[in-house]
């Protein structure tokens, strides 16, 4: 019976669907399991800037510090994206708040409930038993090094930047994971070409000393874009730079059916942030379509990381397999066999996991 | 009736055995349709280090310079793999050779060979009629930035940057080129976070002007890492910069049933290279098993683009074809319905192209 303080954040386009179910469920199992979570809300990104004019408000910024967790939505908008001279951008207030809060370690795990084996575009055979994690590094890499424009703007550049300390930090959270699992580690780099890859391999090999019980292989980047789907259970924990891990994370959704079902954990030295890994979505936003079980299933890793709350977390996502075993689906993740009374909006799948 | 100069660059691994047999191929086109190719070989990579300690010896320089067209294997050993601090490795020996023959657009065709639906990791009806042409740029972005270490060698950075002119001379290859297509491209950057990829969609926005008859999508590289294998039917030509390519290639040789299938072609400012985009493949060398088919392609693409020899680049991929259809395979791509007796090694699938 504890009692804890939550901060809804949002953000952008679909970001206020989803997290309006995630809360509901946060709110079930308080009340199933006796917990108290008190509620607040604060402006990120576009809803942001256009309130503010600032991507992430000082008050918000002082509600995510001193609350318990951060329930997160996403954050985008198609007007900055096709105006790349915009000097306020949604994506500056995700990435400020990233290096505020500190959290250098993005957790993304990949695992395919067996009912949507089918929805996926790789093949079942290929799919089946896959079961990945993710640790992402948050808070460094081209993300943020210096950027600008020089010769009159007519050069851009962007610097990546690696400290021992900032690879260190990520490799023994992704090495202590293994230990937890199938005890393989995959780390990923692009060391035959750039230098803080040679960093990373440097000290990825030197932590590997410190955990002798688990099998670590490097891989490059390139490579493991094709491994990861033509042979995706030939990874147990994976662990890379910032700007790789998002592009092979997204990749990887493919491997869970949908990007609509993938949840994420974001932690470091402060509060913890649990998001989806889609983003704002605006080409359906307000149609009541978005698979909100993303931001379920963040609610139930905020459940097990922020709270230590096991139970809760695992009844969240018990509730989430037997909706998917009863046949319900949103859009994203229905296959050519679901009849058409089973393909529910955002509300109605959440409802279904409510009860 | 021509007479042509062609350098073969076997390089590592690999590339030694299948370039052997794209070169059978080339003379088998000789005869066939009157011309006279000479060769020529040289060293890069590895076999250069160990033979000279530099990975493009000058000689190997100046003959690709002096030569029509280069026919390429593979560069890469694990020895500096495993090793970050090397200071002489094998792919300096390639990105060099890259920006000295001002090789800035690498195209690589996508393209399933029916027969092969069934090898690849996606479901064949994602994939069936999947035909995407990239456009990789190849001497610019974090690959020919300065790089290196500071803090006593705690911090390594990388700097990428790309000029206007960069990006304007790779986004009207692929226009031309969507022009001749589906009159399709996409832009892949990472403009929500980049500069460089601000400049990049800047300046490709600029360049569809001139070509209204094209429909142009930009899409951010995590979105187009998913999209990729979810529905590679959407893409026609794809234009990007040399790390963003470099991943999404990979990724896309699965859509070709196997990275054993894809040519490349790098060409610029002077003499074309032509290359599998497989690399050097340590585990497999020496034991006659790797896929040539790349390696052949790759000699169609030279035939191509060129010496403009567009019927014998034909024949070439017809010969490759009926091959698939008579059933033979490399294990690459044989799939659980391959009788064992259709599998070849690389010399024997090599002899029935030949045919
Ligand atoms: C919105 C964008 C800046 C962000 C990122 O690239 O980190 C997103 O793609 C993600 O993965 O969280
Ligand atoms: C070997 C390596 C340097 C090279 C690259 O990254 O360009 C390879 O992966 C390729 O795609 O040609």
């Amino acid at each position: 019976m504890a009692t804890k303080n939550i901060l809804v954040v949002p953000g952008d386009g679909i970001g206020q669907e989803v997290t309006a179910v995630g809360k509901k469920v946060l709110d079930a199992i308080a009340t199933k399991f006796g917990h108290t979570f008190n509620y607040d809300t604060a402006l990120i990104g576009h809803v942001a800037i256009e309130a503010t004019g600032n991507p992430l408000p000082d008050e918000t910024l002082q509600k995510m510090k001193k609350s318990d967790a951060v329930l997160f939505g996403a954050v985008g908008h198609p007007k900055y994206d096709n105006d790349p001279t915009a000097k306020v951008r949604p994506e500056q207030g995700l990435l400020k708040m990233r290096k505020e809060l500190g959290l250098y370690a993005n957790l993304r795990p990949i695992k395919l409930f067996d009912e949507l084996l089918g929805a996926s575009s790789i093949k079942p055979e290929i799919l089946k038993g896959a079961d990945i994690l993710f640790f992402r590094e948050l808070t460094g890499d081209i993300y943020f090094g210096e950027k600008g424009r020089k010769n009159d703007g007519d050069t851009a550049f962007d610097i990546a930047e690696y400290s021992r300390f900032e690879v260190e930090r990520i490799a023994r959270k992704a090495f202590e994971a293994a230990r937890t699992r199938r005890k393989k580690l995959c780390s990923v780099d692009k060391a035959n070409v750039i230098e803080t890859s040679r960093l990373w391999r440097e000290v990825v090999q030197k932590i590997a000393l410190e955990y002798p019980d688990v099998e670590v292989e490097h891989q490059f980047v390139d490579a493991t874009a094709m491994l990861l789907i033509k042979d995706p259970r030939r990874f147990d924990v994976v662990v890379t730079a910032n700007l790789f891990g998002d592009i092979l994370t997204d990749e990887a959704s493919q491997i869970a059916g949908s990007m609509g079902m993938l949840a994420s954990a974001s932690v470091g030295d402060g509060t913890g942030v649990y998001e989806p890994i889609h983003g704002s979505a605006h080409d359906i936003t307000g149609k009541g379509v978005a698979n909100p079980l993303a931001s379920i299933l963040s609610a139930a890793l905020l459940l097990d990381i922020s709270f230590g709350m096991q139970a809760e977390s695992a009844a969240v996502i018990k509730a989430v397999d037997q909706v998917l075993k009863a046949g319900y689906r949103t859009r994203d993740i229905a296959d050519a066999q679901t009849p058409a009374d089973k393909i529910l909006g955002t509300d109605a799948i959440g409802a279904e996991v409510l009860k």
